[in-house]
């Protein structure tokens, strides 16, 4: 009983690294059944036992995504402290869970909006940035934050910044914590030499 | 003559612009010569006038993007100066023609190489890329950048964030220099107030 559980959770996890995998690849819209019955190794009857369908497939390799994301708001740093630090610790966080959890963040960026679950995904990524653009509000109320570069577009480079980083970073070339001391190096103090 | 030159030269922009918007809605894959057709409410025929088909519309539209790129690093701020000077001027005017350009960019940047053309515009925004690597390199070798930010990752992020504008920029809701104003004091100086 045990040994088939643990059976079974394996091949859920395998199934979902698969999906995803092929998902970006294919895209969502050009990725059937089939595909991933072929690329995973296994039936669409067991893929039937394990999930409704392909867009639950995509409900939860998407959901991983927005969970780790989440999760970082509720990290002590991220909610103690003055509001400038508690960015910088979001900021950190998000580009390691970016690139720990690559092909999942991934797929979250790509998510255009065409099917219930892709609204959804697109919602829950929209309250993530409003969550950290009133961080960024609240930092640069106390005085933390230059006076000359808007909240809301401040939120937006930022953004526009970590999220590229899924598109050129490949495993192995770079630590996740490298990457994310350069991306609070750049944004909270500016590449510029100190004079 | 002078007459018939001009509304020629009118209608080849008109269709590169309708092309250009055509081409960022459908993807240039979806895109058919009847679309452009319909869209610009010419005959298929009046479009051979003017192009040799499809790809050499491709060809027109990104090439305007790359030219006006290109343009930057030639201007005097660009060649002249100390290498962090000549690399603000770069970041600034590269976010401002992105702006100014923004449908020719943003085509640009989805450019992902199926065909002749597409290496042909992926190679040069390669070597556009490369020479603002170079531009980093320099900076960073005159000690007048961070040195805890290596260069190479420096670039990345720093076309991370500028090619992230096409993403969400709206014509009217900021101006060009204001973003690229933004876009710089992040990028040099950092989002923390000083001291």
């Amino acid at each position: 009983m045990a040994e088939n559980s643990t059976r079974t959770a394996y091949t859920a996890d395998t199934l979902l690294a698969v999906t995803v995998r092929v998902f970006n690849e294919r895209g969502y819209d050009g990725t059937s059944m089939e595909d991933l019955s072929r690329a995973a190794g296994i039936s669409k009857s067991s893929i039937y036992h394990h999930v409704r369908g392909k867009e639950e497939l995509l409900r939860l390799a998407v959901g991983r995504a927005l969970d780790a994301l989440f999760a970082i708001l509720e990290e002590p740093a991220a909610v103690t402290g003055r509001p400038v630090d508690r960015l910088e610790h979001v900021v950190r966080r998000t580009a390691e869970v970016l690139i720990d959890e690559l092909p999942y963040v991934t797929l979250l960026l790509r998510v255009r909006g065409n099917t219930a679950t892709e609204e959804w995904a697109l919602e829950r990524r929209r309250d993530f940035d409003h969550r950290v653009a009133e961080l960024v509000k609240a930092a640069a109320a106390e005085g933390e934050l230059r006076p000359d570069v808007e909240p809301r577009l401040a939120t937006r480079l930022l953004f526009g910044m970590i999220n590229s980083i899924a598109e050129w970073y490949r495993p192995g070339s770079r630590t996740a914590d490298g990457v994310a001391e350069a991306v609070v190096h750049l944004a909270f103090d500016g590449l510029r030499a100190e004079p």
